[in-house]
């Protein structure tokens, strides 16, 4: 883990030596082998395709929480089949990553079978990179649909009060031959530590991000601090991100407003995911005919997409920022 | 059906007349009797809800388009099912509204089987009121997401051409003893109509409505009608757009930018629709569950919400606009 000249503050890492670190670095927060090993791969997934905000600073957010109990070390998550075509994995206040690894083979092979399934997992702390649920599916040739809530920090319908989280909504459709396409946003307008980011600067935040203590939109960060981030896109954003709301509670997680912040307490977050998958085979020729519209759209009419078109992501080492290589390695030597 | 005093242009219908009055025009314009039936209380039922842009004016987009054969009339829809949890109602080119009659019991009794199920409308003309669909699923007792697309009119990821569908979104979940709550909204920061109507008053429009040819936002309705709408919440919106053109054309329909205009020419549109149908016996307790969450986040939080603590809204009578009435009067003449 060398320092490179001339980009001064970043280091370069092997991949594998990432994930290690990452992974030992959870072990000696309390991790078990298992929980930390999702918890490296999925965190240094999102950093390597660029996705930092749930990158390897984000595990940080993991590790202070198995310290505190937040996340619950040492639990087996519960699969089970409420119904036919509806699997729920109880992530019984441990990783919702792990409860995901427990059910997905169950999870494909009864989209196989039924042309359509869902699962929801429950009782989880935080899914991290929502985008990562769907982009997997979609990599075992499903087409996947999924949404998270969170602890409450957003304004709904009005509201003054926090009542729903940022609850993300992600989605990936397979391709032959070449990466899913994955669509991974928050329904909030920003995310929240864009507002504390203007709150320790001092500058004003743009109109629209957020509601004050009254209720009233603000562009003061200390007055948003105090009430609650908006739902990007008005009243209609609002109320897809109560979909998510609904759906991601259905099997008995958390609301939003009832769960316990993720950084701070002792107490689990309980929150929930619903995955809807379809399987391709239902309709032939399905994977190619949308494969084929993506790219038309994208080369005949200029919409600007996720990158689709570039190769698989793994790339053999990841650079990351040197302060943050430190803090690594200083988290793998706590025990 | 008499002019009231004291409202001038404005007529009360009794709702059963009402009812016989559409389904006598939708006749007189080609329909069959079930396709007439079907269109009557959509358009009906949507009017009395006040949602007058899907009522009984809508009605007559119908009525030209069975004229012009951009409805085929006489067609009766193909239901099948594609894989044990997905149905298909191939409306062939005839009315969504008789394609979900059809595929209605089958959705209901698999999704109660399976916890479960999917339906795709697809080769339709365009939905009407999306939120009736998932409406009525949830007074049969489910909860239903839907989504639908429709002939392109907007703007994705910075297009300047026409891409997507207005596309709409609507989701329904049941409640003991009361309406269902239900949200139905479209995915474009307004309707087309109303870029027409500033148009034709000169009247500049507000910013984020809309592209020029160029791919610029633009405050000109000329330019817009030359251009694109846009999607509600900027590239965020456009993906849920999106998201509901990939699954509503999942099984074959129409993608919007290939289908054909709703309101001129002789070709059918060949749009879909995507149904999610889930089971609150699933989970016990969900329907109640929920509602109660809704209500406290209603009284407690001050969340505003579409109108869901009423009495059911099927109102004797209906007043109408009475220029509508009339031109409804001549179109149950017309052979």
């Amino acid at each position: 883990m060398a320092r490179r000249s001339g980009e001064a503050g970043t280091v370069t890492v092997e991949r594998d030596r990432l994930i290690d670190l990452c992974t030992r670095a959870a072990v000696a927060a309390g991790a078990d082998q298992r929980a930390a090993q999702a918890l490296a791969l999925a965190t240094v997934t999102a950093e390597s395709a660029g996705n930092t905000a749930v990158g390897v600073a984000h595990l940080f957010d993991y590790l202070r929480s198995y310290e505190s109990g937040r996340i619950v070390a040492g639990v087996s998550p519960e699969v089970f089949r409420a119904a036919p075509a509806c699997l729920v994995a109880d992530a019984r206040h441990g990783l919702a990553q792990v409860a995901f690894d427990e059910a997905f083979t169950e999870l494909v092979e009864t989209t196989a079978s039924l042309g359509a399934a869902t699962l929801w997992i429950r009782n989880s702390y935080t899914c991290g990179e929502l985008g990562s649920y769907p982009r997997r599916l979609a990599e075992a040739g499903l087409v996947a649909v999924a949404c998270a809530n969170s602890p409450a920090l957003m304004s709904l319908g009005g509201s003054a009060t926090r009542v729903l989280g940022t609850n993300p909504i992600a989605y990936a459709v397979p391709r032959a031959d070449a990466q899913p396409f994955v669509i991974d946003q928050a329904s909030s307008q920003t995310a929240y530590v864009n507002v504390r980011r203007a709150a320790q600067a001092g500058t004003p935040l743009p109109e629209g991000w957020a509601v004050g203590p009254d209720g009233a939109t603000t562009t003061d960060p200390d007055l948003a601090l105090q009430g609650a981030l908006l739902p990007f896109g008005g009243h209609r954003g609002g109320n897809i991100a109560l979909l998510g709301e609904l759906l991601a509670t259905w099997a008995g997680a958390a609301f939003s407003i009832d769960a316990a912040p993720f950084d701070r307490g002792s107490e689990p977050p309980g929150i929930g995911m619903f995955i809807l998958c379809l399987a391709p085979e239902t309709f032939p020729g399905s994977v190619h005919r949308v494969a084929h519209h993506i790219q038309r759209l994208h080369d005949e009419h200029s919409v600007r997409l996720p990158p689709w078109t570039t190769p698989p992501q793994r790339p053999e080492s990841i650079r990351l920022d040197g302060d943050l290589a430190d803090r690594l390695l200083a988290a793998t030597r706590r025990r």
